[in-house]
């Protein structure tokens, strides 16, 4: 960190050092009993307190020390939601190692780059992914123990990988007299990978400073307003940018919380809901998409739940209607990245829109909404010029502060900043009352006769139409325009739209030139492993398609 | 700050300096058009932008600078919570001085004695306390500058004071081309002394790093809870403890400001909260009694109020109860010091206990409750030995947090921690959910043949009495068990109560042994400068009181 000039008069106030262990232990002390439930991979529910994470998590401090991890060590997880990957959160980083989050959905040979990259020590994984595991266990170098996550009796009779370790005996072998120790804030706390979609995953390296301002940051009420009287389940995985920090937030605020596990679809995410009195969860729009198919087709309703972050890509504006409308669920749409720990942007109502009428209300919530205090941004053109703050303008996305990288991993990629400022490879508008709207990622955006055509818009319309399950639009090269839109749509079950209906449905709700050129029905879109659809695989596929404009 | 040790590995994230000028260019940047409205000592409602504040403030830290304030120089203000205010918590602490918020009540010398001891170099001053000023005027010989804080046409035709500036002037002769300077974020940032009652009064010189984080943790929803949704009324004056900090929470939320200036009377605070929309207040109990009354007396109703902190002193079971069952507003009960920035603790029901009768709801919240992520608490007996958390058992209250004091401004008092914890002159218990309730002062409690009672738990009582409007009980020296209770009360206009039935009201409410020896009827209770019972002054005015146990 760049020493800044000392005033004269220096402060009189306490030094602590801002360390991720200091959440843990003050969620032990002062929520003793709150409590942490998990669906586990070897099928029933496990209940068990703060206070007990707490004497878990210093077990394994204890037990990583045995196994010859030392400060600034990467230790990896590839891992559900569940307890005993919560406890490896605080145990690793508040020992002073690395966590290495790892995603299972990744390549086995994305999956063994990472790991050789990291150069993790130690690697422990859940049930599941013992065969994902024994496929890239040789390849894996570094790695001096695997520890499986699991009950000792479940255990494989055998397995390819030498010397498997059983969690549960690093528990029941070692003691919970441990001391947290005292570091410097801005040491190394946690590693994530971004599943770029080009070139090889860089690594965003999160330090305990990043990470307790982000807790601090994400917890507040115009953000995830996250309350001791909530019970939080959290979706979105441990293994994708820690689980937007709920991990942290939701511990320094004494919340209940529920890990599900492996068991993401509709019903087992619905019935854990009820069973839990689940109030406020957060998850991407896929995985909503299962539980509000469940639960409308079934007729239920949720008892407890109240308040859901979505955010990992768009929330398409009818989702959003239909949790609110139907399903009285309130909806805090949420932008960020990988690289920004993630939390970014919130949407929201400030207090002079509280007597709008219903849609104009709704219209604002669909923005990704304010920056959290400690993030900035700016909207840029091509050449990094900053635009205007009207609503309308689109730039190039930039952000700084104290929870955004400055560069990555072994500096892979080199300089990333532009002057001071993360390019977040986004697309926005920014209103004059400071509302960010995505509307594109910059390589998806399609630049036609020199003006820019929002994609993400055009999908929204198109998944407004009764029949239009999922739809993504790609640029197609055009001899004239450069590029026109393609829009690639996936039918309703059952239902069904002619390309004319479609296209006319866009009428008087763009500007003409937005118009795509043409409609492809499809069966499937690709996705990648965060569950965003693969656009540059929809490039690559539809490369030679002929526009019946061109 | 003392160098803690780096990891081998330290993170990668944007270093930025965590500075109080952050607050004040996010608000305006991210919020320009939320509202701060203020009402004046020139008598009218004034109303402007987060943005307008910003290009003011930085038009007074350009005025700063050509009056000679260099960084780490104090700069003193006397004046109500209004905008002009607001404008120096940034101008002042953003260019790297120090802002040194004084209370006006304070008597003249004591006044001259905290300008002198803080050097404070130049003193702003509300129209109100002119003639405070010009008491003091000579005896300040630190001060290079006056600055009334008023329009042109208001300042005085004549003055004792010499050279005295106008605030208006030194906006309307400075541009507002002012980049904040970047520093270490543990330099000091703002200055304020405690009110003690013995002894000279001592500063506590916060940094910009523990303001920041006491802005992030306070604004927490298991704290203030402060979103851009509210419209806030911050009631604790802005001399007293920065107003429990909301100058800087609410900025950093968005949310609308309101300034009630020198009007605190009923009539005018209710016709404020109603004309503004305001949602949520903070303040002490004798604020809201005023308030109360009022609202009651002429039977009427907030349109919009639903929320209040109360703290700088216990609110009283039964305001808690009005202003719950009655005006239909929520009580966040809350404690803190000078010294703690102030924010301790606040109260609030888990998750757990949304399901209770009210009755025991209520017993939870009349608890000071939970300590704010940052802040660790433990009680310990005389000898520094820690006590259970049982709900039960009393002991000395000690805290420490990076929004703590470690020392008092120029080491006055000398070194105040024990063993890195500080002592903060309360007497507690804290119960195994994490709870703290205090039970007295640590001078106040009573020792009665080694045995310890809380006044404050008597005092609730008596004043649940419906012909009791305020009590005070304090320790006379008994010449068998030490010290007995004296409970001193102020009968409610017009209503009637003797000894015997007051002494009778307490059967059944407490241990035998806590039973006052006696009662005596009063007109009044010397009140302190922050508006608590100054008990100091009554065991000296009660130290020849008889007991008739005795």
């Amino acid at each position: 960190m760049t020493p800044y000039k000392m005033s004269p008069v220096m402060g009189q106030m306490m030094s602590q050092p801002l360390l991720i262990s200091s959440i843990i232990d003050f969620a032990a002390r002062h929520y003793p009993h709150s409590e942490i439930v998990s669906r586990r991979t070897e099928g029933d529910l496990h209940r068990y307190t703060y206070r007990d994470c707490q004497m878990r998590a210093k077990k394994i401090a204890n037990a990583l020390a045995g196994l010859g991890v030392t400060m600034g060590d990467r230790v990896a997880t590839v891992a559900w939601n569940g307890y005993r990957h919560m406890e490896l959160y605080y145990a690793v980083s508040g020992s002073g190692a690395v966590l290495h989050t790892i995603n299972p959905r990744l390549h086995p040979e994305q999956l063994a780059y990472i790991i050789g990259h990291a150069e993790d020590k130690v690697l422990f994984c859940d049930l599941t992914f013992l065969p994902l595991l024994e496929a890239v266990a040789a390849q894996c170098k570094t790695v001096k123990a695997f520890v499986l996550m699991a009950d000792r009796d479940r255990m494989p009779a055998a397995t390819t990988i030498p010397n498997l370790l059983c969690y549960e005996d690093l528990v029941d072998h070692n003691s919970d007299d441990y001391a947290w120790p005292l570091f410097d804030e801005n040491s190394a706390a946690s590693l994530c990978y971004t599943s770029g979609t080009t070139g090889n995953p860089k690594g965003a390296l999160y330090s305990h400073r990043s990470t307790v301002l982000h807790a601090y940051g994400s917890a507040m009420p115009n953000a995830l307003n996250v309350s001791a009287a909530d019970t939080v389940l959290p979706v979105v995985p441990m293994f994708h940018v820690n689980a937007w920090g709920l991990p942290y937030s939701v511990l320094l605020s004494g919340a209940k919380m529920v890990y599900p596990g492996a068991a993401l679809d509709g019903k087992s995410l619905y019935d854990l809901f009820e069973a839990e009195g689940v109030t406020f969860s957060a998850g991407v729009p896929t995985v909503w998409l299962g539980l509000i198919n469940y639960v409308l087709q079934n007729e239920l309703k949720f008892s407890t739940f109240r308040r859901t972050v979505v955010g990992g890509s768009a929330c398409p504006p009818s989702m959003m209607d239909t949790l609110i409308d139907k399903l009285d669920v309130q909806v805090i749409h949420a932008w960020g990245m990988t690289e920004m720990s993630p939390l970014g942007t919130t949407g929201g109502l400030q207090n002079k829109h509280l007597a709008l009428p219903k849609e104009e209300q709704r219209a604002i919530l669909r923005k990704q909404g304010h920056a959290v205090y400690g993030v900035d941004m700016k909207i840029v053109d091509d050449d990094g010029k900053e635009l205007p703050w009207d609503g309308s303008t689109y730039g190039h996305l930039l952000v700084k502060g104290p929870w955004i990288i400055s560069s990555y991993f072994k500096n892979e990629g080199g300089d990333v900043l532009q002057d001071g400022w993360f390019p977040t490879g986004d697309v926005a508008t920014i209103d004059a009352d400071g509302y960010m709207q995505i509307t594109d990622r910059s390589k998806d955006v399609i630049k036609s006769g020199g003006e820019w055509i929002g994609t993400i818009d055009l999908e929204n319309i198109a998944m407004a139409h009764p029949a239009v399950a999922q739809a993504a639009c790609i640029g197609i090269a055009h001899p004239k325009w450069d590029e026109r839109p393609l829009l690639l749509v996936i039918k309703r079950p059952g239902m069904d739209v002619t390309r004319a209906e479609l296209l006319q449905f866009f009428e008087g709700k763009i500007a003409k030139f937005w118009m795509p050129d043409d409609v492809a029905f499809v069966e499937a879109l690709p996705m990648g492993a965060t569950g965003k659809i693969q656009k540059n695989k929809l490039r690559d596929l539809y490369k030679e398609h002929k526009l019946p404009t061109a």
